[in-house]
């Protein structure tokens, strides 16, 4: 019983090696993505994209920007990767953006602690001997791998007794190692720098400036897209752990108080496989679909701005090609979530390696605006008028500048600010010190001072207030492009049942490299005169498109296109000369049609913009048989 | 007569100086773009481009990507920022790419060397009573102030008795900075990186992948738009000088000996405004106006390649609104060209810091390729077939292996390998130092071994070639993406002449942050439900518009969208409602004429693809008063 299930593992671990080394020999053969630096042996965790991939990652890239910041006039900017440390030891960076590693005692080898222990964790599980005791304790570990603490981690190790990889050796204790790559600014050495980990803190530290931009009103969001880097330990599974990669990031200011989204109606039917709090931590152990309206109206989505994004990220994620069965929003556990959070989710999407981390979507609540106040001693806030004036009791300290500049002279000024700093029970208790004994003790930056009474006055006056500034709150949708292309190459990946050789990248119109290829049937001048005639017609209607005038088979010419994900393909034949017409086929039916040449552009438009499907839009037209060397 | 000079010279640079302050309040104020990380102080030389700024670049980069990438089937790709040393070692930046710096030997301060010399050379030559001699000499270093090697800039900077600004102090010996980022990739610190300083060197180490996508077949050119990075000493100029900027290059790789292009004829009437080195080393020293067809026929402009590439330049910069009047290509001189250029220009843009240099276009012949293929042992080389095969008379060394085993045991591949790197004539030499002598000493890689008669052959063969594999050219085209941005925004700049207030950026459509805005006249739903649907119409229609309810008056809305550079805007006012009309106006010119609102998306998409000008597009409608409040 045990052993078939371990066998049907492998079995199924066998088949996903398969798989990926499939799609790798695609991916990497036609140049959408291949190590980078290969002719001097490599760098792990870094990757260029090729032709093919260039261009794909620019289509999701616009259709990101189309889908996020035109439709929603969002507000785009663009700031350097180099930054200067004070900016990201305000937003924690540089003390926790780290992940433990081990060395081997003996060789130095680098080791990330979770991997080792999560490895070694399974292994042990593997033994069907196992004491049920021991079992529960180590399925506890599992489960909180990612959370450990230096401790915590040094005494799994311990307790697992977990030695390096390979040589068997001695771990050295766990020790945290910051991601970011360092760097020097300037000549001097003097001012440190790192790459930036993500593309949000430029966002945060504008703020302000972006704040006027808008007329100084809230909600408004601002989005980046841009490179990020991170310095991982040890990088792997291709795409999905690198060392720099682009991110598109939303920073939605909200007002804590006023998190509903006045385009939540547009969203509310959608439907989500949502793996909430709850679901994870039940019995089942299972996501269950529900519309984003209801989740929130139940409250398992903390509010609607939070659910419009949600929505908004499906739809997105749908639209590029995600199949939909093999996405989930899955929430963050409590032990999770920053201790300022109010609530997260990301988009995980299925794939060989498991569910992966896509996007992240979290209401940050006022943090990151409130650490770069707190640093960068800028007010990070917007102004809200209230609906009619409120009286308010405040105390309000009068310093007596006369009195203080004759006592203190020079030094008049530090009392005259820790009389201002002082909080509402301290200034009475001052009052009513100096009132007992003519003068009392005040501590200042220049250390203790004697303070008289009629240094100042306390009293409590109302006021009339008419608004206040507060520190938004900021919901921050944030993609991993890279991630997201990858887990969309796995499942645009098949292979024709008729033939092994022939795979296929099955992408959506909107994000395939070129939209079309057109051959001539064979190399005629006439041909080729018609085939050149249409490459331009079509790009001249925004239409990209590739001539292929390879002197092979129209069958290898289409096995090609369909490695790099084109859906449509134009042939030029004989008949085109008589008859001004071409055929135009679609790459996953293998349907073809006779189209008279006038009308290629506006089907092949109509088709690229997903308005129509290929059955609707080809209904009057001549069906023709699939070619021969097919 | 010196102090009129004087004086002129002194209104220029205050003129230049007012210039600059009103265009910078405008680009910094509307967040064209703004110092990064102003609210921690900023770090010279890193700028962040905010909405607009934002947007006119991505159209930049757009029309870029349309003017080269797609037009002339380029190959795009994208590669990381973060590189490993031993590809930068093979490029030569991490000897090369170097400024000369000193520092104040008291305070430490770094200065640039040539910035320092320059500022002194320029006062000493402004002394009225310096004699003739003298001034030759100061004149002649001048002029090659940018290529004094460390010796030289040490003796330049003692013969001009050069000091720290501001402190006076003495300077330390000039020594070379290099401009690179340094990082460390990994954890453990071992491998060095830099952040790259240009894009092209992720293209050449690509150059066989690309190649083979090419289908073998050259010429073929490759293109990669994104962030370099050099750590300037002394940041200065706005965008011109910085940290962090886009690069926008394109490596055309072609034969050594075909160099000829088969588009040249669409561009060989285009008018340049050249500045050979003949002119710049003339009397005269002025550029003159000539057809790149007549440059490259004279032998001005070194192959038609090169030739072709100028042009299409040109014809870029024009497009996006660079004044010809100050465009003009100036062609390195034989000592600031590197040795192995074949001819190198400079896209020189005319703004208020003088002539800057915005674009290059270097025919670098063999020189990366072979640095690459020297230091990764990877040939990275072209195959061509000859016309027909050719008899070619080699010379073959045949080591024998049996004997060379026997004799040397494990040790024979190093003889063998030395035998068969032999040049032609120390074969022969060997062979007959063997004869003579019996034996004779041979250098490997082992050091000397003695090698007798019967170990090798040597023979001349003849033998049928039909191909070969070569080292092909390539041909660099380089754009500053930010300081081609900056020059046109200088360019675009200007002040209405009615009022002092009103600042205006003529920004043409294609490059423009939003194509229109559309303006409510005054608050009323009706009015606003139209300029609503309106705002979709055009949005649909791919004009990217701008909806601006403000509750002030249109002459002020009018004066916020000019300064944004917005071409058109659209007021949608009573008659809108009556008779389904609205205004159009045109920023520059300030006419308005009033069109029936179905034909507003076609007639702003004929405007915004300037395929037609404003007088003749709206020839046909009804011309409008300008508003009284403007």
């Amino acid at each position: 019983d045990l052993n078939a299930l371990k066998e049907a593992g492998n079995a199924e671990a066998k088949a996903k090696e398969e798989f990926r080394a499939k799609l790798g020999q695609l991916l990497e053969g036609r140049l959408f993505y291949i190590p980078s630096f290969k002719i001097y042996g490599g760098v792990a965790g870094l990757y260029d994209y090729g032709p093919p991939g260039c261009a794909v990652k620019s289509n999701v890239q616009q259709f990101w920007r189309q889908h996020f910041v035109l439709e929603e006039s969002m507000l785009e900017v663009e700031c350097p990767a180099v930054t200067p440390e004070p900016v990201l030891r305000a937003s924690g960076h540089v003390e926790k953006f780290t992940d433990l590693m081990v060395n081997d005692v003996v060789t130095k080898d680098c080791f990330r602690a979770d991997h080792l222990l999560e490895e070694v964790v399974e292994e042990l599980l593997r033994d069907p001997m196992l004491k049920a005791d021991r079992r529960r304790e180590l399925e506890d570990l599992q489960a909180c791998i990612d959370e450990l603490n230096v401790e915590q981690m040094s005494a799994a190790l311990k307790d697992t007794n977990t030695k390096a990889p390979v040589t068997g050796n001695d771990l050295s204790e766990p020790y945290p190692f910051n991601l970011m790559f360092p760097t020097q600014i300037g000549p001097s050495g003097a001012v440190k720098g790192f790459l930036r980990p993500e593309t949000a803190q430029g966002i945060f530290v504008n703020f302000r400036d972006l704040l006027y931009y808008n007329g100084g009103k809230l909600p408004f969001a601002a989005a980046q897209i841009g490179q990020s880097f991170r310095n991982e330990i040890a990088p792997r599974a291709g795409l999905l752990r690198v060392r720099e990669f682009t991110q598109a990031e939303i920073e939605h200011f909200v007002h804590p108080e006023h998190k509903e989204h006045p385009r939540f109606a547009e969203v509310a039917d959608t439907v989500l496989s949502l793996f909430s709090q709850d679901a994870q931590l039940g019995e089942v152990k299972k996501p269950f679909p529900m519309t984003v309206g209801e989740a929130v109206s139940k409250g398992i989505i903390a509010n609607e701005t939070l659910g419009y994004f949600i929505a908004r990220c499906h739809l997105f994620l749908v639209q590029i090609g995600i199949d939909t069965n093999r996405l989930r929003f899955r929430q963050h556990l409590k032990h999770e979530m920053a201790h300022y959070a109010a609530d997260c989710w990301d988009a995980e999407i299925q794939c060989s390696y498991g569910w992966i981390e896509c996007v992240g979507l979290a209401d940050r609540s006022a943090f990151d605006l409130k650490a770069h106040s707190d640093k960068s001693k800028v007010d990070l806030v917007a102004y809200e008028r209230f609906d009619k004036p409120i009286e308010e009791t405040v105390v309000e300290i009068t310093p007596n500048k006369k009195v203080l500049g004759k006592a203190f002279k020079k030094d008049a000024k530090p009392v005259t600010d820790a009389l201002l700093a002082l909080s509402e029970a301290d200034a009475f208790a001052l009052q009513d010190a100096c009132a007992a004994n003519g003068s009392a003790p005040l501590q200042t930056e220049n250390g203790e001072q004697q303070i008289a009474a009629d240094m100042f006055t306390v009293e409590k006056v109302t006021k009339t207030v008419n608004g206040r500034n507060y520190t938004p709150s900021v919901i921050e949708p944030s993609f991993g492009i890279g991630r997201i292309m990858y887990c969309m190459f796995e499942h645009a990946f098949y292979i024709r049942p008729d033939d092994e050789q022939k795979t296929v990248l099955r992408l959506t119109p909107v994000v395939a490299p070129i939209k079309t290829t057109i051959f001539p049937l064979v190399n005629d001048d006439k041909l080729n005169a018609i085939a050149a005639e249409m490459n331009k017609m079509l790009t001249t209607n925004g239409i990209s498109a590739k001539l292929d005038a390879t002197a092979i088979s129209v069958g290898k010419r289409y096995a090609r296109t369909d490695e790099l994900g084109v859906p449509f393909a134009v042939t030029v034949d004989h008949r085109s000369v008589t008859e001004n017409t071409v055929t135009v086929r679609e790459r996953d039916s293998c349907g073809q049609v006779r189209v008279p040449i006038p009308e290629v552009p506006g089907l092949l438009g109509r088709l690229c913009k997903m308005t129509v499907d290929w059955e609707t839009a080809t209904a009057g037209f001549e069906k023709q048989a699939t070619a021969a060397d097919e």
